[in-house]
């Protein structure tokens, strides 16, 4: 892609570098920007700098926040002997969306991934065993992705835990409700039927 | 969508005011910063800013340009006689892109939409008009896209240009009709420029 212009193939380029934005989704948000206001460009950049130079992650379960403890830690009403172990923030925010669980969180910051380079001292996992060895977390509740990378990481955790006590769980998988038996795919398929539950209490989920 | 952060939720708003970019995009675009180092985001902040309040258009033909008059323009080799009017700035990459082309350009920066609010006043045809009675220019090819406000766009000019001794073509639709200049193969556009036919037998084929 040839530019007519310095400035617009580095704004471009920078823009290009954000995940799943490529040069011509760069070019196209770049000169959207150029016809709106200058303000809009400033309160964008303003927005990201201040985000990045004044972000705050909570110092007990590392979800972002603008205090020290965030909202959810510091709200004395939530379950304190309840820890969901989570990948990132967005997971927390997905969780919270249910309103079914109100217990506390621990912000992983990733999965454990060799082939990323990413291992568990990159992870806050330290800061997990620590809280469970303070001694008021009674069950921790396993809410990584089922890959490879999210069952290794649920176990390296579960292993750092022997003679500790904890309980662990980790989600029900099971097909969506309102699917399709027929579209399920077969490993989730099999999952519900093992994972089955006493149909009293999937009446009162509702 | 709750976040649990004012800077947080400031900056996903911020980014999701871009076009074709939804919230949860935004918070994944923003995260991804988060992840990188620092000076990342300052780099793209900067380049934004940078090309909003530095940004130039050339005097001529209103292409992004970081000289007064841009590298197209100030070129000696390319043929003055002949001016392709498009609509934006991608166009003309598009358009360079295919190597067919040697004359100069003139970037009307949009169509006119009586939906949109766009007139004749918003767009730049009066200089356009300008450069045709200084008599340099003996042809003038619009290259806008067909959709009714590109041809709306075409016959206003053309009749603009009523009494002015100046001949006007449209590029051939070799590219499918309704199709954008950016997304067309090089070598349909080329043949696109190569093949313009009168602006009079255009109307006709209509």
């Amino acid at each position: 892609m040839e530019f007519s212009s310095k400035l617009l193939e580095n704004a471009v380029y920078e823009m290009s570098q954000l995940p799943g934005i490529g040069k011509r989704t760069a070019l196209r948000l770049v000169l959207h920007l150029l016809k709106q206001p200058e303000e809009r460009t400033n309160m964008l950049s303003d927005a990201l700098m201040s985000l990045r130079s004044n972000i705050n992650f909570c110092a007990t379960c590392h979800n972002i926040s603008d205090t020290i403890l965030c909202e959810i830690c510091s709200n004395t009403k939530r379950d304190e002997s309840l820890v969901c172990v989570v990948e990132d923030i967005r997971d927390v925010m997905a969780i919270e969306n249910t309103s079914q669980y109100n217990g506390l969180y621990h912000v992983l910051g990733g999965k454990i991934s060799p082939m990323e380079g990413v291992g568990p001292q990159d992870l806050n996992i330290n800061s997990l065993i620590r809280r469970v060895k303070e001694g008021q977390v009674s069950e921790l509740i396993f809410a990584l992705s089922s890959t490879m990378e999210g069952d290794t990481t649920n176990f390296y955790i579960y292993k750092q835990l022997e003679g500790l006590d904890v309980t662990t769980s980790t989600i029900a998988r099971g097909i969506s409700v309102g699917d399709e038996l027929e579209y399920a795919d077969e490993v989730t398929l099999g999952r519900s039927i093992l994972n089955r539950v006493p149909f009293e209490s999937s009446i009162k989920a509702n």
